[in-house]
């Protein structure tokens, strides 16, 4: 089998640098080209010092596009450069894997449209750790047959919004399956105002704030004489890069556009 | 929507009696006979005192299956006459909830060939506890993208095995679908001989007996920088009913022999 | 050694019960005699079927106390009638070990004066679930050297109070020995109110509440780099029963009052 | 309160790094000086970018402890230096912290009887993670009344020896304790061998060996109907830092030699 050749958007980024790292570690990819607009006409190896191939940086999209032959583009920039990065690399017909969490409605509709107009992949991607993702799909799951959940997400302190967006989005997949109930009992009292958690339409979510922790998400699902726990630990930022190397292999088997790790998992 | 009618084949036994507890308190349910050899002819009152509805005993499968309608047969006997009983429901239109690991693969074929004749639903299950089935669904189905795995399991200290069953069932769901691989580094070296686990084709499984404990089952996936766990408690019985439960309702809707609940979840 | 002769009060009670069956079970113990108010005169065996020995129950404290050789008296009663045996109990020179939280600060005073002046142990036990008090025990000990606190708190859903006595106490332990500091960041915002737990001057608590639980608690304490969690799972009422095992043992030891089992531990 | 004056041997290591960084960063601290025996004369910032104030750094121990005014000094060094340079110091009223396991019984001896003639604090610590030295000595306090113990220890898949040198310290501090037991029931059975763990005179150690994670240890002590959990987590070698600050404090209050963080705690 061939190797699926790769290109980076936004190589200098935290992601960015991951990714670079990952592609050049996986046997499958090939890493062919980079996109960065300060960085037009170098090679990767003068910006990112560890790299030892010879990979060509290109200033903009079209450029890169038009130069390389390329299967997949991984987009690691910000959303407004990324929509457009995305769209160029449709009508090309490279394969986008973009990580966002900011294009609109619209934008996602338009790039759906093109995607199965050409008949190829893309992947956006609000989240790439995959345990995480598996959490929520299997929380998901779960609560059809287990309805009893309360969710538990503990993060370092010096995160300033409580609960996660991690959690808030387990919440509502889980309310897309299971009856609308309230946990706890009807007449339960808080002596401490705040103990018994926040409440998203009758899932509590505990919000845990430590010096020492990272990002770690526990839903605990109880039955009769039974509990079922999820728990999900990122250790460091390399917890992502699993995702990316996902995406990167499945699109090439997609003919549309798909949003969100947890409608690839079979 | 009327009520599910449903008849119990073992009810003084310690499955049995949690399977007429929640038979009896099931509102979409309606408990309309019973199956015990050594009562017949009484009433399920005269030997479980807490029964309140008057609900009859036959002494003998025949009896039961041609004096009462019934939708479905919850039967918590022993594999010999288990066979017996489900058979004879299945060929007189009555769909079988079996919990056994003792029937043959012979009698397994037999009793397929006999559902999908018929075109009833008939579930053999191993394991009724839905939070383990689900433990070792979701442990299979992640191992795809998360291949490296250890289990733990942990039981109170009077079990003699060990491993238990479900860790070496879990361990066989695995191997279904992940490329084989040895856990750890490979010049790993034990200090203490057994403190890496036992070792199941690649899989570490870890057993713990402790006092106090139940029956409790963690499966630990790790990938870069990040681990995902998931983890049952069973703490008693009753934990084994939710799973009695959903086959009563899901075998309403299915036309051939099913056997282990994880091929229930979708 | 001499074994340790045992006198119950409050024998048919839930934890009156497994008081019977704990001191029956011990080697070193010796069940003499039980208080029963309502059956003055029986044999213990013919209000608990279970027992063999021929144990006498007395129906009030003065005969119990003049017709038996006892060392230690278990009062698992009430608090009113319970400071009443107690006090009669150390003035004819017998150890009372009591489970209660209900005693005034009146009372306690005075139960040990009257414990000094006659030169032997009582122990007034608001828990008895020996690895409970360890918990909270080591929490405070822990948060010496790591302030950094947080308490989750997990309970069956018919629980009506959050958050727990043993959450509230272990909070309280907390505060005794740490500065006083607020956990999370400054400007830390709540996107869900409640997000973040009830606050106890800075102490956060987290309370969950599931079906299938029983009393679960765990304290997590954070550092640069590194957490410990120090986790208490009751299972069921049988926990209770080390605790009282130890006062019994202990007492014989003792020449004063000691209120809590934390106060016991070195 | 005048600061405590700090100076580091060995600051060009890891350990070293984090200890420079941890002394800037204390209140309570000053950093007066280094020793390194490559840099003689070269300011410290000359060598750790990070470092601002201007440190200097000494070529020898004899030399800096005369050159400057010492509370106590951090050795990071090898066993072999590091013990020459903990006698130097002893000899010149500074008290030493010393990070190693490599010294003698001899050794060990000679600087006690030199600590205690010189009326200062020593600490020699093999180990200077506090959350995990809590955890062990907890383990043990435990074990008196719940003696029913297992260790699990979780490390990332690149460790070669199992189970850890914590595991094993762990099982011989529960030891000194506990009346020696086998854990289990006397008939169990292994049906895969190695599945108890490693067994260290009954106390059963369990080593799991997983990508992602980094160094963790959790210590079960069963007892009836409950379980007591003491979990460590070590994220990453920053944990350290809060067993040294420790140290530094605690010292100056010492006038002997303490072998191990666990003799500190109280």
């Amino acid at each position: 089998m061939s190797k699926i050749k790769v290109a980076i958007a936004g190589p200098r980024g935290r992601m960015g640098q991951e990714a670079v790292k990952m592609v050049l570690e996986t046997d499958q990819f090939e890493l062919v080209g980079a996109l960065d607009h300060r960085h037009d006409g170098k090679l990767l190896q003068d910006i990112l010092p560890g790299v030892k191939d010879e990979i060509p940086i290109y200033g903009d999209i079209k450029s890169l596009l038009s130069s390389l032959t390329i299967d997949v583009l991984v987009d690691l920039t910000t959303p407004d450069v990324g929509y457009l990065h995305t769209k160029e690399a449709i009508m090309h017909g490279v394969r986008p894997v973009v990580g966002t969490t900011g294009f609109t409605q619209d934008q996602l509709s338009e790039l759906r449209e093109l995607a199965e107009e050409k008949g190829i992949g893309v992947i956006i991607a609000p989240n790439f750790a995959i345990g995480a993702i598996l959490m929520m799909k299997f929380a998901q799951m779960a609560s059809k047959y287990l309805p009893d959940v309360e969710i538990i997400e503990m993060h370092h302190d010096q995160k300033l919004d409580a609960p996660s967006g991690t959690a808030i989005k387990t919440a509502e997949m889980i309310q897309q399956v299971r009856e609308s109930k309230q946990q706890g009992h009807p007449d339960e009292k808080e002596i401490v105002t705040g103990a018994r958690g926040g409440d998203l339409d009758g899932i509590h979510i505990h919000s845990v704030r430590l010096k020492g922790l990272v990002a770690h998400q526990q839903v605990m699902l109880g039955g009769e004489g039974q509990l079922l726990t999820l728990k999900h630990d990122s250790f460091n930022r390399a917890s992502f890069m699993s995702g990316v190397k996902m995406c990167v292999e499945t699109i090439m088997n997609l003919d549309t556009l798909v949003y969100g790790l947890e409608n690839l998992i079979d």
